[in-house]
C-alpha cells in the first residue's frame, strides 16, 4: 500500500494463483526491513523516499550504533551516521573500517558516493564561526547524497557588505542554506536578495535570551522575506538533506 | 550593488563620460521603488527575487492598501494582497475594478495570471477541514504564481487509510505541502512516504495545549522524518510562495 | 492493511479470478469513506476504533456540519458534534430534526444510543461549579457511548470533606473522571483514594498565572499519586471517550 | 475515613464499648504508615489503591532509600525502586539480597511476583530505538504488577510500514503503550487504527525545539485521534503503573 | 477528622449508645455543606479556617451566584461575592437586596461586619492608579473581615520620593499589601524598608513583554529582599485574605 | 536626599533656626508631589530627571486623566499623554483646550514645545507601514521634548535597498530608532551600518510564532550587531524618550 | 529618611549648630553600611527591618564570603550564610571559628540565637523525603532567627492519612510552611484545612514537565484555597525569614 | 554603497578612465575584510562603525581565535576579545604576546587605549557582588573604547540606602550601566533618580524562577521609569560598548 509497484506485484502472484492469499497477507507485513530487536532497519526506505536510512547516534550505545551499521551493509553502499561521538566512531570502525569522521559536524559517512548526482550548487551560508560545526554537517550530508556545496562562511549582518561582496556566489546557487545563531538575521537578508528556495538552520550559538537557539528559530519562522524553509534548531542534517532533495528534483 | 546588471550599466555610462559620478552615486540610491510616505514599493522585486511584490494588508487601512496597489498597477501586471479583509477589498476594487477576492484564504488576486508556468503539480494536503483557510491561502498563492495545485482535504492521521487512498496523488506532485493543526502528525507521516520536499504549515486550528499552533510547529520542527520544511504557523502564504520557487526551480 | 479481514477479502477475491488485480488496487483506495470536498467522512473508524467518528464543528461553516452529519446519517445511527455553537445546532437540526443540542456542554446528540452497553459506572467529578462546561461534555459524552455515568461536582480539595463524603460513590465506580482548573489539585488527591483509573482533565477556569490551563495541565501531568491519565485542557470529549473506551473493555 | 471498613471497625468498638472514644481518635491517627523521621511508608497503599507504594529515587540518598526498603520488607512481599542508579542499588542489596538491577530502565525490583495477575497483554511500543529506557521502565513496570508485556521497538511513523507489519501484534493486545520522543506523532497514528486504550509517553529524545520532551508531550495532548491518555514526559512507571490498572478492571 | 472536636462528639454519642456506628459512618459523611447539584457549599468553613466561604463568580451564571448566596444566607451572616460582573449584582440583589457592590474591585458584599475585629492596620499600597482594581479588591476584603486598611496609592519607583514620604504610614501597619503591575520593583524596595511582613500582588497592568503580568510575578518571586509572599496574578482577593488571617493571628 | 540641593536648602534653614528641625522632618515629606487620592502628580520630576512627567492613560478612566491633567496644568507647560483613545482625548479636551490628539500614535500633545532644544536629528526608521502607530509614537514625543526627527518608513530588510537608499539620511542622524516586527532583522542591520547608538523597538505586527512581539524581542536582544538597546514590545513612548536623553547629551 | 530618628538626630544637631549643614548631608551619605570594595555590608539592616543581613553565597567566591563574614562580626552577634558550598564554609571557618555548617540546607550558623524569641511554633511540612533540602533550610532559618520549628516530613497528598494523622501538630501551629515539589497539591490541601498563614515553598523535585519547578510554582499561584503566601522555588530562606516575620508580630 | 567616499572614489577613477567598470565591480566586491576561511575579519568596520571589531570567542578554538587576532593585529592597534577562557588566552598569547588577560570579566585586551577619548564618566553599578563579572565586562569593555568609569558595587534596593549614599557619583556620570540580576528592580529606581540614559544589564544571577536571567529582563524591558535601554542577559561587553557610543556622541 505504501508501495504500489510492490503491492501490485504481490497480488498478481496471487492472481496467477503463485501465492496464497493468506501468504500474501504476511508478505505484506514483510515489506523490507529487518529487526534487531532495538531497531527495525528500513532497507526500503532508499526505494520510497530517494534517500537511504541515516542513522541518529544520540541516545543509542556505540554497540547499537554497530550493529545496525553491520546490518545496513548488507543493503546499503552508503550509510550515514549523525551525531555521533568519537567513541561511536570507534566502535562502528569496527564494522566498516572504510568509514570516515568528520569531528566537527559529528557526522559517520560510509562509502562516499563518488559521483555528483546534480550539477547545480547548493550554497551553504553562515553568520559567524560559531555556526561552522551546524553548516558542516549540512554541507557534508549533502555532499554525501551527491550534490556540489559552495561553502561561505562568516557573512553575518553585522558587516554586510562581506554579505554582499559573496552574493555573485550565492545567487549562482540553485538552493541556499543560511546557517545562523544570536538573532538569525541572515535568512531574512538573504531572502530577499535571491531568486532561489533559502533554507534558514537557526543554530544554538549564542547566550542570555538566544535561549538555546529560539531566538533565532523565531527570527527564521517570522521571516518578512518570503520562501523561507525553516528546520529544527542545529538540524543541519535536516537542511542538507531537503536541499539535496529540492536540488535533485 | 544588489543587481550587477543594473550596477554595470551605470558604471558604464560613467565610464563612457555619458554620467557623471556623482549624478551615479545618487542613480544608485534610486533603484527602483516608489516612495508613497507610508509604504516604499519595490518595483524591482520581481528582477530580484523572481516574484512581485505582496501586500501583506494586516495592520494596514484599506485606503493605505488601496494606494499601494493603485501606484503598484502601474508597473505590475499581477498583485497578491494577503490577510485581506471583505472591508480592504471594497476599497481595493475602487482602483482595480478587476480584483477578485477569495474570502475563506482572505486573498485579493488582481490580474490572474493565465499561464501555467510548471506543468508539474503542487499538492496542498489537509489534516481536517477546519485547516481549509490556511490551506487556501496556499493553494490560491501557488496557482497565482503559475502552478498547478491539486487539493486534498481532511485527510488526517486518526483515520489514516483516507491518506493512504490518497497516496498515488500526492506521490505523483513535485512539491507536496501539509497543513495541520492540533498535533500536526500529518507532515511526519507524508515525509516517510513520499520522496519530493514536503512543506509543513503549522495551523492554530485546535484548543487547550495547542497554545494557538505551536504544538503543531514544533511537531513539524522535530519531525523525525527528515527534509520537512517548516513555516510560521498559519502561514499559507510563504508555504505556497516557496512551493512556486522550488517547482519552478 | 488497515484492515485485514477487508484485505484478505480482497486477496481472495483476486486469487478466486473473481476481480482483477489492478481493481483491487483501486479498491484498497476505496476503503468505506466518503469524500464531500472539503471533508473525507471515515465510515469505516466504528469498525477499526470501535466508535462512530465524531464532528469536531470548530472552525467548520454550520453549512458544513451539516452537510457531514447528512452524509454521515447514511451509515450511522449516531452522531456526536462537539464544540458546537447554537447557531451550528440551527443549521444541523435542518438536516436532522432529531439532534438534541446541550448548551453548557456545547454538544448536538444524534440518536441517542438508548441501550446501555457497560453496567459499570464512570464517576465524574469536578472541583468547582465554574468546571461543570467541561465535565458535562465528559459525562454525555461518556452516556453517547452506552455507559452510566455518575455527576459528582464541587468537592474540590479547598473544601476535602465534600470530597470524602462522596468518596463511596466515587470508589464504585470503574473508572473516574476528574475535572479541575486552577491548580488542579484534585486529581492528585483522588488519585490517592481509588484503585480504578483516574483520567485527569485540566480546564481554563483561573485567571493570571494558570495562563489558560497550563497550570492545573502541569499540576496533574506531575501528579505524586501515579496511574492518572491526562488530556488536553478542556477536553472533556477526549476524557468521556477515553473513560467509555477503558470502561467496555 | 479514607478506608471505610477500617472506620467502622473502629466505630464498632466504640459502639461496643471495646474502645474508649479518644483511644479511637488516636488510632484514626494510626492508620497504618510507619515514620522513619525523613519518610512516612504508606503501608496502608495496597489496600487502599490496589498497589504497593513504589519508592521514588531521585533526590534520596542510597541510605534512605534503603532504610525505606528495609523498613517496607517487613509488609510487603513486592517493592519497586524507580530512578535508582547502580549507587542505589549496591545499598539496596545489603538489605535486600534478592533485589534485581534494570540498568536500561534504572529500576531496581524486589521479590518479582511470578503469578501474571492478567492474561491480557499490555503492548509498549517504542518510535525509535533511543525511546527504549522509558519503554523498559514501562514494560518492566506493568510485569512487576502481573502482566504480560509485549514490546514492540523502533516502528516510529518516518517509515510507517515497519509499524503495519506489528499492527495485528498491537491490536491483540488490551491496552497500549505509545513511546515517543521528538514528534511524538506514533500515539496519534497507533491512536486512528486501534479500539484500545492507548497511554502516550513522551519522552525527553530530540534536540533544539523539542526543548526537553515538550514538543512531543504537546503533539500527544492535541492528538486528533481521541481517546489516548497522557502522561508526564519520560514517565514509563507512571505509564506502566496505569496501563496495569486499566488492564486488571 | 478534619474537625476532632465534631469527630470526637459523634465518637462520644457512638460510645453512650446514643447512634448506631452505621450512623455514624453516614453522620461522617454529613459534615455541614449542602448539595445544590452544581455547588457544594461548605458552611462547615468558617469553623475550620476561619473565614466565611467565598463566591468566586467568574464562570458561574448570575442564576447560579444568586442560588448559592440565598442558601448560604441561611447559616452566615457575611458573604463576599469576587469577579462579580453588574449582571450578577443584579441577580444576587434579588435574592439579597442587603448586597452592596463595589464596581472597582467586582466585589458583592452582603451583610458588612460592622465590627473591626483587629485595631492593627493593614496597608495597601499601589505602584500606579491602574492597579486600583486590584488593590481594592484587596482592601474591601480586608475590611469585610474586619480589619482596618490605609491606602496609600500611585507611590511607585519612577518616583521614589513619593513612596519615602508615605514612608511613616506604611511603617506603622501590621501587615503591607504592595500591588504593582509592569516590572513590580515596588515589592522589593518596600520590603527593603519595613520590618512587617510584605504581601506583593502582580497585576495584569502593562503591555507587550509585561505578558499579562508574567513580568510583575517574576520580579516579585525573585525579590532580593527577603520576606515577601507573593499571590497570583490580580489576585487582590487572596492578598486581602492572607493579610487578614496573619493580621489577626 | 533624592535633591542635595533642595535638602541643603532645608538643613540651612535649620542651621539658620529659621526651621524647627521637627518641621524639617515634615518638609522632606512634602518633596513636590500632589495627592489627588488615586495618583499622585510628581511636580518635581522635570528638575529631577529632566522631563516632565507624562500620563499613561491605560487602565484609568477619561475622568482621572482629566484630573491630572487639570491639577499638572498648574506647574507644567509641557504634558504628553500616552495609550490615549479618543474618548479620553474628548474629556482631556474639557480641562486643556489646546490639547491636539494624534489618533496613530494615541498621543495627547499638551502646550506644544516650540523651541527645538538640540539641532541634532533622531531618525525613525521603520520595516513596514504597520509599525507606523509605534514609529509615530516615538517620533512625535521626541519632538514634544524638542528634537528634530526625520521619519523613513517601510525600508524593511527584505528589499534591503530600500535601506540603502536612506542610508545618508539614517547615518546623519545623532541616534536611531529602529522599529520592526515580524523577524526584527532591521536592528541588526542598521546596527552594523550606522555609528551611532541604535535603539530598536520590536512591534507586536506579525502572526503565529511572532507570539505578539516576542520575535522581534529576542531578535533584537541578541543582535549579533553590538551597540543596541532595546526597550519593550510597542513601546514607541520610552524609545522617544531615551533619544531625546542621548540626543540631548 | 528611611531611619526618621537618625536623621531628626541629625538634624537636631545642626539645629544646635553642632553639625554644620553641609557635613550633615555627608552623614546622611554615611547611613550605616560598609564598603568591602565588592561587597556593601548593610550594618543598619538589623534596625530597618528587624532582621540581620543574611550573605547569599551564591556567585561569591570563598574569600569574598569570609571578608564579608570578617567584617560583619564587628556588629553582628549572628550571621547566615545561605547556598554555601563545603568549599565556602571551609574558608568561613577560618574568619569564624564558632560556625556551625548544615550541609543538607546549604547553611552556615554564626552564633545561633540561645533564646527563643517567640513561643509560637512553625510547622515546616514536606510532600516528600526529597524536599527535605529546602524544609531545612526553612526549618534552620527560621530558628536562627529564634522561632521553635515542628517539622513534618513525607506527608504528601498520594497518600492523603499521613497528612490527616499529624493535622494536630500542624493545627497547633502558628504559621505553616508547605514545601512540595511535582505538582504540589500539598499547599493547597493544607490551606483548606488551617485556619493560619500558610507559606508555600515550591521545590525544584520532579522531572519532565515539572520545567525545574514551575509546575509546583504554578499550582500554588492559582491554589483554590485563599491566603497561601508563595515564595521562589527552592527558597526555604524566604519562606523561613517570612514565617518568622510573621510568628513574632 | 555601504561606504559612499568609497563608492565615489571608485567611481570617479572610473569615470577619469583610471579603472575599467568591470574592474570596478569586482573592486566593490573587494571591500575591506579578510577572508580566513572559517571567518571574515573585518577591516572596515571601525571606519564604519567607529568601533574595531570585537571577537567572540565562544563556540571558536583557541586555535582559531588566534589565527582571528594575528590577522587583525596587521590593521588594528586594539582588539577585544569576549567570553574568552584562560586556555583562549594561553593560545591568544602566542600570537600577541601583549594581550592582557581579565579572568573575572573573561576579557582579553589587546593595546589598551592610553588615550581616554571622554573626559565624561560611565557608571557602572550593581545590585549585587554576585553581579560583577558582567559588570566588569562591562567597565572594561568601555575603559578599552576610551571612556573614563565609575565602579559602584553592591548597592541593591533591598537595602536602598546604600544606593542613595553613592547618588552623587551617580548622577555625575553622563551615562549608567545598571547591572543585576534576581528582579532587576535596580534600573528603574536609578531610572526614577538620574536625568541621564541608562543601560540596563539583566544578568542570570538567582535560581528558580530567575529562570536564567528571564526574571531580571522582563523587569527591565517593563521598567515603569522611562528612558532605560535593555541589553541581552549578562551581556556586559554589549552594554559598554552602547555606553561608549552614547558618551563620545
Amino acid at each position: 500500500m505504501m508501495d504500489q509497484s510492490y503491492l501490485l506485484d504481490i497480488l498478481n502472484q496471487v492472481a496467477e494463483s503463485k501465492m496464497d492469499p493468506r501468504e500474501a497477507v504476511e508478505k505484506l507485513k514483510d515489506l523490507p526491513f529487518q529487526d534487531l530487536g532495538f531497531a527495525n532497519i528500513d532497507q526500503h526506505r532508499n526505494i520510497r523516499t530517494g534517500c537511504s536510512e541515516t542513522i541518529y547516534c544520540a541516545g543509542k550505545t556505540p554497540e547499537q550504533v554497530a550493529a545496525i551499521v553491520e546490518k545496513m551493509k548488507e543493503n546499503n553502499s552508503r550509510i550515514l551516521c549523525t551525531r555521533a561521538s568519537q567513541e561511536v566512531y570507534e566502535k562502528v570502525r569496527e564494522a566498516a573500517p572504510e568509514a570516515v569522521y568528520h569531528p566537527v559536524a559529528r557526522l559517520i559517512v560510509i562509502k562516499q558516493n563518488e559521483d555528483v548526482v546534480s550539477e547545480k550548487t547548493i550554497a551553504v551560508v553562515t553568520a559567524g564561526t560559531s555556526d561552522m560545526p551546524v553548516a558542516e554537517e549540512a554541507a557534508i550530508t549533502a555532499e554525501f547524497m551527491g550534490n556540489r556545496v559552495d561553502r561561505i562562511y562568516d557573512v553575518g549582518v553585522a558587516g554586510i557588505h562581506r554579505l554582499f561582496a559573496r552574493l555573485d556566489r550565492i545567487r549562482s546557487a540553485n538552493v541556499v542554506i543560511a546557517v545562523a545563531g544570536m538573532e538569525g538575521a541572515l535568512a531574512s537578508v538573504i531572502g530577499g536578495l535571491v531568486d532561489k528556495p533559502v533554507i534558514a538552520v537557526p543554530t544554538s550559538v549564542g547566550y542570555g535570551a538566544s535561549f538555546g537557539g529560539l531566538s533565532a528559530l523565531l527570527t527564521m519562522l517570522n521571516s518578512c522575506s518570503a520562501g523561507i524553509a525553516v528546520v529544527n534548531i542545529d538540524n543541519g542534517y535536516g537542511a542538507g538533506y531537503l536541499a539535496s532533495k529540492i536540488n535533485q528534483l
